[in-house]
């Protein structure tokens, strides 16, 4: 608080979380390769120097940044997995998990959506995200072996449909907006597991018998 | 026959539809703005005045490329506007096309999606992707107000899911893939309208009640 207070007297203060904040906002404007540390300086209106006293290099920052997002996304699959239950039941929290993750941290999974795996950074956090793609369809394998889940699919497909459909959401999702993460999950719910077909009562007779 | 024989006799020989298809890789790699006339006439092995002669300019090239994946979209709906039958069906029947294109199409829909809006060329692609939308989303509203979608969902939000969903595919498929685009219309099919969890019996009771 008084070392918040007494930075705040000569300019704006900023702790890592703070740097990190402005930081990929810039990435995600103007392309991370596009945004040097002089241009992150001008935006926080530091010296590179204040800024090399909370990271490293540039490739920190988007180490952490990356960090931010896969660690949120991760920890739904630690809690899911934690928790009791059939897996379907579990598929739908991590559906939930995720697309909260994505609203909370929606400048962070913005950049790791863009990751292309230039740098050894990148291609960390793309080893990351595939880790986690390959714990979400074996989710799905569960909950269809189960008989949670309709037989006639392919978990691979399944999962990058799914993930498509949850991450698309980072591009026209604006916080403040009329739809908030519960509602927002509710939808994904909806589409991915429920469908929104009203099944014809020929369905319903062949599921029933 | 005979032209391209004796085109092919000094150089390979590009037709308008060959310039294209070689421009839209290009863009797709590297960017549209950083792929010049000249890097374009490297690759095809021609002279910048011979590419000329099929198009006025990059931006024409980039205009016939957009068009290219924006017909195909607005062709599957002006074909399920024209069929009879229940919204819910044609909404089916658009969903999958709009699969088919993708794949058909996957380099001109590839760069569509990556539109931003820059150029003149760009808004008017956007504001007929826009359009296509709100055609979709009508679809939709006409669906549930019939009684076959659940009602308990917003059209607009519906739209978008579906579409990221859609959009998605050009992530990660590549064509000769063990998945054609029947099956996979199929699988875009059984996740966002029927849905993948198989119902309970008191889900079941509750929609014949």
């Amino acid at each position: 608080m008084s070392e918040n207070g007494s930075l705040r007297r000569g300019r704006p203060g900023y702790d890592q979380q703070g740097i990190l904040e402005v930081a990929v906002a810039a990435f995600n404007q103007f392309g991370y390769d596009a945004t040097s540390m002089g241009v992150l300086a001008d935006r926080l209106g530091l010296s590179k120097s204040a800024i090399y006293h909370h990271f490293a290099s540039k490739d920190e920052i988007l180490e952490r940044a990356l960090d931010e997002a896969l660690s949120g996304l991760e920890g739904v699959l630690d809690e899911a997995d934690a928790a009791r239950g059939r897996a379907a039941d579990r598929l739908d929290h991590v559906l939930r998990g995720a697309v909260h993750v994505l609203v909370d941290k929606l400048p962070y999974v913005t950049l790791l959506l863009r990751v292309r795996g230039n740098t050894e950074v990148e291609r960390s956090a793309l080893e990351r995200r595939r880790a986690f793609d390959r714990r979400v369809m074996a989710l799905v394998t569960e909950a269809r072996d189960e008989g949670s889940l309709r037989s006639d699919i392919d978990p691979r497909i399944v999962e990058r449909l799914l993930f498509g459909m949850i991450n698309s959401i980072v591009e026209w999702y604006r916080p403040g907006g009329k739809e908030d993460a519960d509602r927002l999950a509710d939808d994904v719910i909806a589409v991915a597991l429920d469908g929104l077909r009203m099944p014809t009562s020929n369905r319903i007779e062949e599921l029933l018998g």
